[in-house]
């Protein structure tokens, strides 16, 4: 397929990239010849599915998608970002935290059924990661750590140029890290781990916990009054930056990676959070212990690009 | 060599195995056709190192010790346990913290010359967690952290069944991952490591300041004073204990490895110290992270072992 014409006169090495969120469903074709140099997807499209959606309207709905991007043309592989716990190895999924239904559901084996072609199936988290190494602000690296700061806390990690999962799929979990036993309780039951502090509702929380008759209802909002001056807001938002900091400064500790890459949300607050997560980081981290701490490339678009990863090399 | 009666034919393929630690000079001897079953030394010797040595004693005291224990007999590869920061690709010691003169020395190389053979170079945490994987504690697992917990705390990695070591080598610091920021302050700059709580040296000076003119001078003085009811003893001990166990728990949440083994004089604490981390690493982990905490096989020879992991598989 070195003859860029191939496309033209085979249009048929197309990849689907299906992505599960919390609250919408995306898919996307991808040109297999292509994908090596300038990616760039075919076809895109991104539904919002309504409250009170069940897994069987959601896995219709995706499906309907994808028959209507691949538009009759044969596909090659389909790759998958699911928005919770996932066994790769099968691709069945354990459960959705968000959609009823899900439970241990054999996505893997009912998407195969349906497009005849081999199906990868991963959680967001680790396609996230995938597809910023593969793609996006980790190209070229051999390990990072990819952390999505919203309204919770995850991660994916790259280990020697692979996805490393751990023995049960749950590897990346720096949300609920403790870095400090003395701090506020999660919802987790323990106090101070990464998410109770850095996540944007915990943000809120706290700031209307603090100004009473006059709360923040969204991180970003605390982020705002933060760079407008706001002392309350400031400090909560500094608290934040310096607990995901202490954590990847732990994660450095532990793994000694190359790079760690910052999407989600609570990472557009502007450079008093970016500083103070750094130096955080920095200080965490043995002075022999070196890293970078970038942002994501992808917004939305980082685990779809992690399913395109996940069946580059998949043959039928 | 599937023909026992080789090994009397061919005393040939032989494992040189050298351990450079902090105080002593450990080599071994090992035979390639035996060492899948039931492994053995053939000849073991290790020598302690006086005072004011520095890297050219160590290094032909070593030297003549490998050649003392081959006895002629031709080898087939080394492999070298460094205590301290190595190259692992080149083979190179960065530094000993004990022992002057290491700085930036291609022990790989000056090996290979002297003995003719490929020689793999790796620093003991890492040779120490591969020794437990493979001979040890950690046999059949797919994934481990080893820790030592002794004058300090490390630990080396072994995730997918290979040795983890970071982009700088630096990856398993445990010891220096904090676990209370509002704790004391460790020698390293930082409050609350998780070696400033839980090492020996620093569990007797915590002692040593609460109990003015009856100082316990160890670690294991500290332990024992506590398994005999001592009040202030029982609960340094148990802080030691707690901090590791946070320092896991967050190694599991991270990385959900199968198994954490930990070696070192600490861990003969007894039940109490035990009991502490493993109830602090099961809570500080999520619930859904698994994981197994059990103490080392070998005590001061799992460097030993890891070394001969190093070359098992190299060939001439």
């Amino acid at each position: 397929m070195n003859n860029p014409s191939s496309l033209t006169l085979h249009p048929s090495s197309l990849l689907l990239a299906l992505d599960f969120g919390g609250t919408k469903l995306t898919a996307a074709v991808l040109s297999v010849d292509r994908q090596l140099k300038q990616p760039a997807w075919l076809a895109h499209k991104r539904i919002f599915t309504p409250a009170g959606t069940d897994a069987r309207y959601e896995l219709e709905t995706m499906i309907a998608l994808g028959h209507e991007l691949l538009a009759g043309r044969p596909v090659t592989a389909v790759g998958v970002s699911f928005g919770g716990p996932v066994d790769h190895a099968s691709g069945t999924v354990r459960l959705s935290h968000h959609v009823p239904g899900w439970h241990n559901f054999p996505l893997q084996q009912r998407l195969e059924a349906e497009f005849g072609v081999p199906v990868r199936v991963d959680n967001d988290a680790n396609t996230a990661a995938l597809g910023e190494w593969r793609f996006g602000a980790g190209r070229g690296v051999n390990s990072l750590l990819y952390i999505t700061v919203s309204t919770g806390v995850g991660g994916g990690w790259i280990l020697g140029g692979q996805s490393w999962r751990g023995h049960e799929g749950m590897a990346g979990e720096i949300g609920h890290t403790v870095v400090d036993p003395n701090g506020p309780m999660c919802l987790c039951g323990k106090r101070g781990c990464v998410e109770r502090l850095a996540s944007g509702p915990y943000m809120a929380q706290d700031y209307r916990a603090q100004v009473q008759g006059h709360g923040l209802a969204t991180g970003k909002a605390v982020a705002e009054a933060a760079a407008n001056g706001d002392v309350i807001a400031r400090s909560i938002l500094q608290r934040s930056a310096w607990a995901l900091g202490v954590g990847i400064g732990n994660a450095a500790n532990f793994i000694n990676p190359q790079l760690f890459v910052l999407g989600g949300g609570v990472t557009k607050a502007g450079p008093l959070w970016w500083d103070e997560v750094r130096r955080a980081a920095h200080e965490t981290a043995m002075p022999e212990v070196h890293f970078t701490i970038i942002p994501a490339q992808f917004a939305d678009d980082a685990p779809l690009w992690g399913a395109v990863a996940l069946v580059e090399g998949v043959q039928q």
